[in-house]
């Protein structure tokens, strides 16, 4: 537990930390291995507010086309979210798919005693781009997983174990603000990971009151800051979606700011935790670029030096090859002077004004957390991307995905 | 042996195939591995027209920075080169070191009996970046490379043998053409290779009679087919060099026509040679983008794709995990509509209009071999780009390359 954002962070709750919400996760049997695969997070209100980012891939899957309708009226009750697959390049069947299932959701629910209607469903999908989902597997399953919806934080932890894909444990982060409203969040990732403008898949819930306006500002502001600076494959997914729900129940209204510190505060640890997890890591990278002529080249900056397949390589192999780095620095579309370039690994000089600095050889990087740090020496302004290593396991686990 | 150009391609010949070059290298003691590690390439004229192309990357080596002052010239006497460093981000003493280098070359070569300044000369250098060159190795062995030059095609042999880091064969091409003229190469290059108007090295000569100028036309065009379209793992070198030498040694002026084939021929190839022999390579890989509204947006698409790691690694597990190229395509800076992409693996159609077509998941990706072919549907314009899976030995290798 941390103190941030003028709260208690935790990791062990997530969706349902905030008042009305509720949360469920089953086997629906979509995927072969008989693992959950279906979750259901709802908004008990009394407020339905929401906002919602998504993919920047041209590509989009079903879901994403059908919950960027939904949340143009700002508005939802409820979000589905399956694992076993993306439901993307699926075509017009897919889309369909994707409608029936918020259907069969607000009728469930309906059915239930909550009157919901399907353009309140937002739907998210994960896993193997390209086959239809087993629709006969799928609609039974939300009935069933209706009837599992949990009151108190359990719920949320299910839901959390029902979208992993290649992940191995649940994401859960949760924001308690000294004046009594919370933040909640749950997310799944660890390869395709590059998100823009989102993450993999993440569900944010608050029980403060708040329009959809407000909703979306402080959603934008958050993912700018944390998914969208999270870059393990250079890979961005079809699928990726974050969405913000607001239940009103806890009656506060924060400010704005306040809004803004914790949504990013639970949507910061999250990309934590999707790091820490991702395909094959063995080393947790943070790449800062500081110095730069402005944030944009911050950031192209870090995130080329991180996407950069013999930078990741040598970090694997706790190298300090910092020449990598400065010839990544090289390539990348920015502002620079290669002779005001000066770069450290976890706080060692490496290379001081483009130039070799002694010791550099010997630099220790045998640890998990690997720091690298790269002062351009032409500005002010500073970026940092989380990343991973390229190993042997993101290579195995890569290889054999889809067969 | 292959017919193309208006002449007989062949491998087992370089830089030595025209008349009017020497050839030499030799282990100097620069590499630890006692391996060979510096070449010479003496052009005997009468001409000494050449030209040349450098990495675009902004972190240049100091070999790199004295060749592109020494072609300004439009004049080449002699290239020297050598492997076991590559003298990059070594400041004003790399610098002071190359051209000493160049200093040395002449000497040695005006002592030999042929007069050469030290401005005649071009440095190539790779290797590891970071380190200052081992100078008291390499100055004894500048003397001893230029007694070693060989008249006849053994020289050139041994030149590209000099040059190889993690090469795992030499490269070589010579174009014999029908009018009596020729042109040979020879290249190096395994890793850090994306190279941009360049690649990491080459050396290419011509017995033909050409000015500075003509020969910088035929080579731009060339290295812009070739070398430009060659991505093995996205990284472009501090040191990429691309140099051509003639020395009309066969009396003949070819059109700029025949000159631009020919080179293109020699280039091609060399291209195709590195491609094969690329790091951990296990798949040879050729993606081509067709439909495109422009051929920046084809080249653009087929080189997001062909960068993409998981599209990588799922060609090293032979998995026709077509999801992954659309991931990939859409999101590539580039005109397209999902819904009229198709692919095709080896010829078999896996994704049409954007939906995966019957079968897609059997297609036999089990050969070395593996073209995509990616149809964007909404132009006519086509590009294709050579690359590699992503592979264990890749990660091997990289993991463990300075240490």
């Amino acid at each position: 537990m941390v103190h941030v954002a003028g709260g208690r962070l935790l990791r062990t709750q997530g969706v349902t930390a905030p008042a009305g919400f509720r949360g469920a996760g089953i086997a629906a049997g979509i995927k072969k291995s008989g693992k959950s695969d279906l979750a259901l997070v709802l908004n008990e209100g009394p407020d339905l507010a929401a906002a919602g980012v998504f993919t920047l891939n041209k590509v989009k899957a079903a879901p994403v086309l059908w919950s960027q309708q939904v949340l143009t009226t700002g508005k939802l009750r409820a979000v589905v979210l399956n694992s076993g697959g993306a439901n993307a390049c699926t075509g017009a069947g897919g889309f369909q798919d994707a409608h029936k299932t918020a259907e069969e959701v607000a009728s469930a629910l309906s059915n239930w005693g909550t009157e919901t209607g399907a353009i309140e469903v937002a739907v998210c999908s994960t896993g193997l781009i390209g086959d239809r989902l087993p629709m006969d597997k799928l609609i039974p399953g939300v009935t069933e997983v209706v009837h599992e919806l949990a009151g108190g934080i359990s719920g949320g932890t299910d839901a959390a174990y029902a979208i992993m894909t290649t992940d191995t444990v649940p994401k859960q982060a949760s924001l308690h603000h000294a004046n009594k409203w919370n933040v909640g969040g749950m997310a799944k990732g660890a390869g395709m990971l590059a998100p823009a403008l989102a993450t993999m898949l993440c569900v944010v819930t608050t029980d403060a009151v708040a329009t959809a306006e407000q909703l979306d500002t402080a959603l934008r502001a958050a993912t700018h800051l944390s998914f969208d600076r999270l870059d393990v494959d250079g890979a961005t997914s079809t699928n990726d979606t974050v969405l913000l729900l607001a239940s009103g129940a806890s009656g506060v209204t924060p400010t704005q700011d306040e809004l803004n510190a914790a949504v990013f505060a639970v949507c910061d640890d999250l990309a934590d935790q999707l790091m820490a997890d991702a395909e094959g890591v063995t080393k947790r990278v943070k790449v800062t670029v500081r110095g730069a002529a402005s944030e944009s080249d911050a950031l192209i900056g870090a995130r080329t030096i991180a996407r950069d397949s013999l930078v990741k390589t040598a970090l694997f192999g706790s190298d300090p090859n910092w020449g990598r780095v400065l010839a990544a620095v090289g390539i990348a579309p920015i502002e620079l002077d290669p002779d005001r370039i000066s770069v450290s690994f976890n706080g060692s000089p490496v290379c001081i004004d483009g130039v070799g600095a002694p010791g550099a050889r010997e630099v220790d990087l045998s640890g998990i957390d690997i720091e690298l740090d790269i002062d351009l020496g032409i500005g002010n302004e500073s970026v940092s991307i989380r990343t991973t290593d390229l190993s042997h396991a993101y290579v195995e686990e890569n290889s054999a995905y889809s067969s």
